[in-house]
């Protein structure tokens, strides 16, 4: 996983990021907090945590989690072949486990790992996987000129305030607020000040690091309009919404491999074309899967999607009758559960094509099919060949 | 679609609903608004009208569209079998339009369609697809002891204010506020009577009709908390959040049909034992599928979900190459595509059974299958033969 070479900051300031992933998830309904749960087979954190190392500017990735997850954390790390990440130990509030995050670039108490202290710093979430470096650069920019700032959405639903008695007592004007979202981006200095400033009240019930900047240094943020993406997972429909949006950006091309060549396809209305043009009537013996297979493990993608691999059969005999060995079918179910388990999720396809007559028609068939596999990665089809 | 008897309400009041179903969807980034918007192959207006007739003690429901998606509106209400529903055209902000919607119970230039005034009404949201019963019962006898009522739910993020120079003003302590959300409900004669006084600055601007009732009425609606599936479509993952739920909901349980009974089995660990009680060694004929089609497409389910049915094959002969005819194969594809026009996917399993010693393993490996089948109804992969 090459990260890119460390490129200039936006404004040239030297950037780190702290990303709180402390929370239990109650909300989420499960035994599991959120930063935790799988999406695609891979924890919420490790997509955020991914987000932030892969923009070069950034130099280190603080993640703070509470101290009975640390070693699922660092083993997190480890499988994923995360870098630039430092785990460090929570406290019981967010702002505590931010606070704690920051002590890294600054305390000797923690000399052992004490990092280069950034001139900026960015907080986002474990929990907001879609954030991009766009929106980043945005942040810290502002933070620079600013001291501080963060990114914002509109609200979605209008903000009430309730009375002692359950009614309502006023409507806010929806359109004179905006909701908080991350990332957020501070002077390392003035956030520092803000936590070291603020009192134990701050620390157990506030939220808001902008709030603390404000009341403590006389900071007012600027705030940068943000992207529908950088919502955070809240509820399990959120992890749904997740796994969607993540198999719909992994679904955007194929890799049509024959003996001949290789092509990048869109998928789309062209896939049809790719295939026509270049299936040949072979068909491809496992030994030749698993040497792909091999070379897509080296390639360490299966690491953090799983990949899709499908094995087309073309079959153009005058013989009406279709037949395949039982051993034949079990052999490659039984090779597909083990390349499973390296994320790799195997299918076959059989394209009959006795009249050419039908061929489009059976091509357009098999791409519909090609686009359903890729799109579902359903692991319980895998090993299964499809009839196009 | 049996509605069930008219049952009595909450309070003994009677009630009505409307739903504003006017919104552009400009959010969603599509050229579709919304409410129009098939989840699982249907609009998500037709889940939230649906949400609504099925309560018994609701009288009518009104839907409020823009005018160029009238007729739009009365499709959908035609073809999903909609009962109860008057479609009114809407006005060009919310308010305007649910002001149309309240005017068809109470005013005279809507004579021909005059309904009868509830002495409750509901206001709902057309992309609110997941509404209870239990909800909607909560906030209408809230509203019949306090003349208005409505649904909160906690915030998800910090709301604050910005400065005129795009910086923060200030936050809100957050645990103070909530976001106002949907089924609402009011005494008829106080909404209607805010709505005639109301300015065209409140009809143009507002969002809120708690807040109307307030200031108009000086009537503090009662807060009642709501779950979490109350949230609103807003957003593209709202809709892959949607089709998710929908589909989990629709996959708990599964019929299992031989020639020798029927049973209704939990998905689940138990789905494998009914499959092996009850497996047969009889290739199911697409004679025998095709009445099992036709009895669904009277039964008016396919109406609302697709339904799964998956023609299960068993194969117990010593023979230990499989083979079939590709006339066959073909036949099943042709008859699953005419099928599926009636939202029924058909699909066929095949479970293998040579030696006793792995039934139980093909026969989990058969139940796994048939849950990933139910789970994600793809229409791709209809008229294909898997192999357990």
């Amino acid at each position: 996983m090459e990260l890119g070479s460390p490129g200039a900051a936006p404004g040239g300031v030297s950037v780190s990021a702290v990303l709180p992933a402390g929370g239990s998830g109650e909300r989420l309904g499960g035994a599991t907090p959120k930063q935790f749960c799988a999406v695609q087979g891979r924890p919420l954190v490790s997509y955020a945590v991914r987000a932030m190392e892969r923009i070069s500017w950034i130099s280190d990735v603080i993640v703070v989690v509470s101290p009975e997850n640390t070693e699922t954390m660092k083993t997190i790390i480890e499988k994923y072949g995360h870098k630039k990440v430092t785990v460090v130990k929570g406290g019981i509030t967010r702002h505590r486990s931010i606070f704690n995050g920051l002590k890294v670039f600054a305390e000797n108490e923690f000399s052992s790992h004490l990092l280069q202290k950034p001139e900026v710093v960015i907080i986002h979430d474990a929990v907001r996987p879609f954030v991009e470096e766009d929106i980043v650069a945005k942040v810290v920019m502002a933070a620079k000129e600013h001291g501080a700032a963060g990114a914002i959405r509109p609200l979605v639903s209008t903000v009430i305030a309730s009375a002692a008695d359950g009614c309502l007592d006023h409507s806010l004007e929806r359109a004179r607020y905006r909701a908080s979202e991350m990332p957020q981006a501070f002077l390392f200095d003035t956030i520092y000040e803000a936590y070291q400033q603020c009192t134990d009240y701050d620390l157990d019930y506030g939220t808001e690091c902008l709030h603390l900047v404000l009341k403590y240094c006389k900071t007012n943020a600027k705030l940068v309009e943000g992207t529908a993406d950088l919502w955070k997972v809240t509820y399990k429909r959120d992890l749904y919404a997740a796994d969607s949006i993540i198999k719909d950006n992994l679904s955007q091309q194929v890799c049509v491999i024959t003996n001949v060549k290789e092509t990048l396809a869109q998928v789309g209305f062209l896939l049809p074309e790719s295939l026509k043009s270049q299936i040949k009537d072979k068909r491809c013996a496992i030994q030749e899967i698993q040497e792909l297979v091999d070379m897509l493990e080296k390639s360490n993608i299966p690491l953090l999607y799983p990949v899709v691999l499908i094995s087309l059969h073309l079959d153009i005999s005058e013989n009406n009758s279709f037949s395949i060995g039982m051993e034949d079918l079990t052999m490659i179910k039984k090779f597909a559960r083990e390349t499973k388990k390296k994320n790799i999720l195997v299918y076959g396809l059989l394209i009959q094509c006795k009249d050419p007559l039908l061929l489009q028609e059976t091509v357009n068939s098999a791409a519909a099919l090609i686009m359903a596999l890729i799109k579902d990665r359903n692991p319980e089809l895998i090993g299964q060949l499809l009839v196009a």
